[in-house]
């Protein structure tokens, strides 16, 4: 097996914590990290070893998306200043209607992980329909994620009814099961869109499999009033009845707690997946993260999906959810730039259930890296690399990305993915798109003549 | 006077209000814009101009960074996830005693200018000591700027007392009234460190002058309290009493207030200047933008310092503070991007009094304009170039820009500063600074043991 020594002139590698690191080699062999070393030691240990030479960069962990649905990055801004169900009923769910298919698919899933891949992001969580066509452009891609199976109560291009999404997900998980890139987590859609049995099913096959279970939870305030009046109860003592609060739930956005709901989480080992960008976008209400820590939760971080965001920029992400938190505690202190950096990478892992694969840099652990340049105007002077990351960089200065020991971006460039014929497929749904939008109006002002 | 014609993919004036035109040609003549017109007609009126092609490009008017501290780019990230009391008492004042002087103030002025034209700012509303310093950094580097003259009731290595504050920058505004890129404004520096005899001198001065002034009010909840301890009165009131609540006052950051005073604000024409990530940042409260639109309150935007936020990224401000606004009132539509569009340009063009000049492209106006690549994945694709704008673009897709019908930057390459120099600059203070930090560190440790 080839080994490649990587030299950086800094070195984050999130586990130990709070560690930056001059002088340091990481040591790849393979798909995954061997060693991690001193530069000199390794040097005289590995002689015939390859070497990258990083000398104005800082290497990270890859960054893990723990929340998106990659193709719609194919409705990018395309609908934006609504109101949460303007913009669902009147034209994110029309244009799905009428061009979500196993094409809308690849080719947005596409643009979503070369987005993704440029940003630094190794790993993505997804949601969405026909999710062996993303898990077939993620393994072709090179990136690794897990793949959401959906289930909803509302019949789609995909599958008709509850048990036919669950059955059809059990097949993709299946038929996946060997591919090192890739794992696979039921998605039921949200609390308000799946019945009880579903669920019950759901929380059956998860134990039974190991498998994730990957839920929009408590988003919006419309959802607490639903759950009372569809089922009688709140939404988490639902999720507990029926089997799914545990430490296999990967609940996302959570706008709504109160303080049972803290403690509920944190009983159960419940994640929380928080996607500050997406919930300010929409007005949905803002996770309170602070609370969340205090309680012992683990959290971590998703962009959600590019029509509701508009990007899938992890680091941007970061950002917001250090900034929020601050502002919206009123006290700058409740999480720091580490702690942002630990969100978007080892808690992501933990989620995960895979800290012991991914999230750090450590011996043994799987080679999904990220270089960062650190010399630009606005990364100067630089006290604390860590607060520069958070704060300050940019995702375009990612230079280089690993996925399993393999460099996929090298100088900000892609080695293996083809951005023109990316960008050109974009281009096509885009005109498709937009002249439906053009006939729809017409339609509509016809009827109002 | 030489004449260029600007061909971009698009065009976005500001002024007509929502317009995003394609096929146009902006027209300089020397320092102004000449005309705005379709591009077959220019290239046929004006067959000998200069043309610069533009076609992957949107052109805009340049950005208005309505707040800053310029110089303290060179503590970018000194300290950070601090309480602001911790924040200013025991690290940012005691490094700003020990270096602050012209040479600091030079060198870390030149580095915010690079940063801030990188990003696409042609105008900066600066407050910091040795302002004639910072004018003459300003003039240098040929971008545009109001320079503050500070005021605060504490000696520094700039000025004795107040008299003497307000007497120097007296000086330096008369010593730089010809200077077609600068113009001056008074700078108190906020309600609690300034007295009612300076306040009032000043109000004078602003009057016969037409000088604006530019202030810290109401930033934390702490003001609040010390303005009713101190005066026996709220701070608007106070700034009312002493003659400077009206459409000259720039009041920056206003994050704690009241409906009376919203109703203040709109009946004086008072400019608020919103600075969301420093708000955010050091806890300070949220500035609630969707009330003062409702009152009619003119709003622009600020980075505030590198210190605070950690960089002077003004898109990037305008992304935070459509997002927070919409988050913070739990309503989708309450800022929209092309609101925030206006906040980055006409809206501080308003708030600095010189609409007529700045702030949309139109013929007559000032040719201070920067240029957008669209070109990129996390652009792709596009049904709306301003949402694009707001929510996704990076300053990093700045590529042109012109102050004053001057190209300072081409294809993001600067024509006239040494980037290389301002970063080295830095890089000695940032070790110097460090140093000093260790010392200080090394003589507390002492003091423990």
């Amino acid at each position: 097996m080839d080994t490649v020594l990587l030299l950086p002139r800094l070195l984050v590698p999130v586990r130990p914590r709070l560690q930056v690191l001059e002088q340091m080699a990481v040591v790849l062999e393979g798909e995954t990290i061997k060693a991690v070393l001193p530069r000199s030691e390794a040097i005289a240990t590995y002689q015939d070893a390859g070497r990258i030479e990083l000398p104005e960069h800082v290497l990270l962990p890859g960054f893990i998306n723990m929340h998106t649905h990659s193709a719609m990055s194919l409705l990018r801004g395309y609908a934006d200043d609504l109101n949460l169900q303007v913009w669902l009923n009147e034209h994110i769910w029309p244009i799905e209607k009428a061009f979500v298919g196993p094409d809308f698919v690849h080719d947005g899933t596409r643009l979503a992980i070369a987005e993704m891949l440029r940003g630094g992001t190794t790993f993505f969580n997804d949601l969405y329909f026909f999710p062996e066509v993303t898990a077939a452009a993620a393994v072709e891609a090179g990136i690794r994620a897990c793949i959401g199976l959906p289930v909803i109560d509302v019949p789609t291009a995909w599958a008709g009814d509850e048990n036919d999404y669950i059955d059809k997900g059990l097949r993709v998980s299946e038929s996946w099961q060997n591919e090192p890139l890739l794992n696979t987590a039921f998605s039921p859609h949200a609390p308000y869109s799946v019945g009880d049995d579903a669920l019950r099913r759901i929380a059956k096959i998860s134990t039974e499999r190991d498998l994730r279970v990957h839920m929009h939870v408590l988003e919006s305030g419309w959802e607490v009033d639903e759950s009372i009046r569809q089922h009688g109860k709140p939404t988490l003592e639902r999720l507990h009845d029926v089997g799914l609060l545990n430490e296999r739930l990967l609940a996302v956005h959570m706008t709504q707690l109160n303080g049972t709901d803290l403690t509920a989480l944190a009983g159960a080992d419940v994640n929380v997946i928080h996607c500050p960008e997406s919930n300010l976008k929409l007005g949905n209400g803002i996770c309170e993260v602070g609370k969340l820590h205090d309680h012992g939760v683990n959290l971590a971080l998703g962009t959600d999906s590019a029509a509701s965001n508009n990007d899938l920029d992890l680091l941007a992400e970061s950002r917001t959810a250090a900034l929020l938190a601050k502002g919206y505690s009123a006290d700058p202190c409740v999480m720091n730039a580490f702690q942002a950096l630990e969100m978007l990478t080892i808690n992501a892992a933990k989620a995960l259930g895979m800290s012991n694969q991914l999230g750090s840099i450590e011996a043994g652990k799987l080679a999904d890296l990220c270089a960062v340049r650190l010399d630009s105007l606005h990364t100067t002077p630089m006290y604390d690399v860590v607060s520069h990351l958070i704060y300050t960089v940019s995702s375009q200065q990612v230079s280089h990305v690993w996925v399993g020991g393999r460099m996929l971006i090298q100088d900000g460039g892609f080695l293996h993915l083809d951005v023109d014929e990316i960008i050109d497929k974009a281009k096509y749904w885009e005109q498709k798109i937009t002249a439906q939008a053009r006939a729809a109006r017409s339609k509509e002002y016809n009827l109002h003549e």
